[in-house]
């Protein structure tokens, strides 16, 4: 007996690895289609035009989706994004260990929420959304746990926002986490699940 | 640079692979010994001494790093326990997939809490001890879904406490999840961290 239905196809709009481990663990049978568009750019206009995090994090997780539902009409595409915003400080990937250390130093002794947008996308139009907010508090470290966290972490600060994972070595820089562990990284699970099950995807 | 000192050694007292898992993303080096003890005794005669899941599961956790400290009295022992709880039903593993069917059938539409100890001993004392009470909200699956859901898990079903893995397609089953996640695997890890760097384990 099968959990997911053999229609429609269901196509990732993401090429992130934790997005996809997520949805495999969880049992979902779906392609992994990465799509180009220009974040950085989109941010930053949305930032100057007075977006809020939310609505920036709904309009790209959008963007991604139909560049990629334009080749695959019929599918089911999961677009996403995730904007990690502290002190209404918008974050970006650093760009090197350099930029890493700037901002888990402006990240010390904070709480900081990680704005976690999914959007699916069917014929083109957008039929459900959700967004996820997991807030997380990073302790006092010190200078020399710094040191050490990014010589450990180098070849890993560079490809996450915030520059950690909370689900490697990254977990010591937290005093609390409040928020699906999921969502955290990337993918608000439970609320997708929930739409697949009343849209007839998986078995209810 | 080290984020870990070098002494004491760590033993983790259990043979789980997922609080393994947990602790070696972390970043951890430890050694795993299982302890062998009487769980299920323990547990019924906790219970019929009128003990809370609470009292418990740190007499359980407790009991299984002394078993393992008895041999290594220099090193810090790691012991753990999780009990499910629902409505003031205490579960044990199931012994098969009819015995899994039956607890799935009671979980569901219920919230449930895993009652999660993690105690430190060292030199035969214990110097910390931790409870998280992770809060799991179990859907109201159909019977299709549970035939569906014990044929895929098949393999699994026994190896856990409520016959689901929740980091896995267990996540199926659930509405909402409140807690930690590295504590609804069996190991609460933020607090465990935070003892280890005022124990100077771990650089802070």
């Amino acid at each position: 007996m099968m959990l997911q239905a053999a229609e429609p196809a269901i196509i990732l709009a993401s090429a992130s690895t934790a997005r996809r481990a997520v949805l495999e663990a969880a049992g979902l049978r779906f392609e992994p289609r990465a799509a180009a568009i220009d974040e950085a750019g989109v941010k930053a206009s949305a930032r100057a035009e007075g977006m809020s995090a939310v609505e920036t994090a709904i309009l790209l997780a959008e963007m991604k989706a139909e560049r990629v539902a334009r080749h695959a009409p019929a599918a089911l595409v999961i677009g996403c994004d995730q904007l990690l915003v502290c002190d209404g400080e918008w974050f970006d990937k650093p760009v090197d260990v350099a930029e890493a250390r700037a901002q888990l130093r402006r990240l010390r002794g904070r709480t900081h929420e990680l704005v976690t947008a999914v959007v699916c996308l069917r014929d083109g139009e957008r039929i459900w959304h959700h967004v996820a907010r997991p807030r997380l508090t990073m302790r006092g470290f010190s200078e020399a746990f710094l040191e050490a966290y990014l010589d450990v972490e180098a070849r890993h600060v560079m490809s996450t926002v915030g520059a950690y994972r909370l689900e490697a070595v990254g977990a010591q820089l937290f005093d609390a986490v409040e928020g699906e562990q999921a969502a955290i990284l990337g993918m608000p699970l439970l609320p997708l699940l929930g739409f697949f099950r009343q849209h007839g995807v998986l078995k209810a």
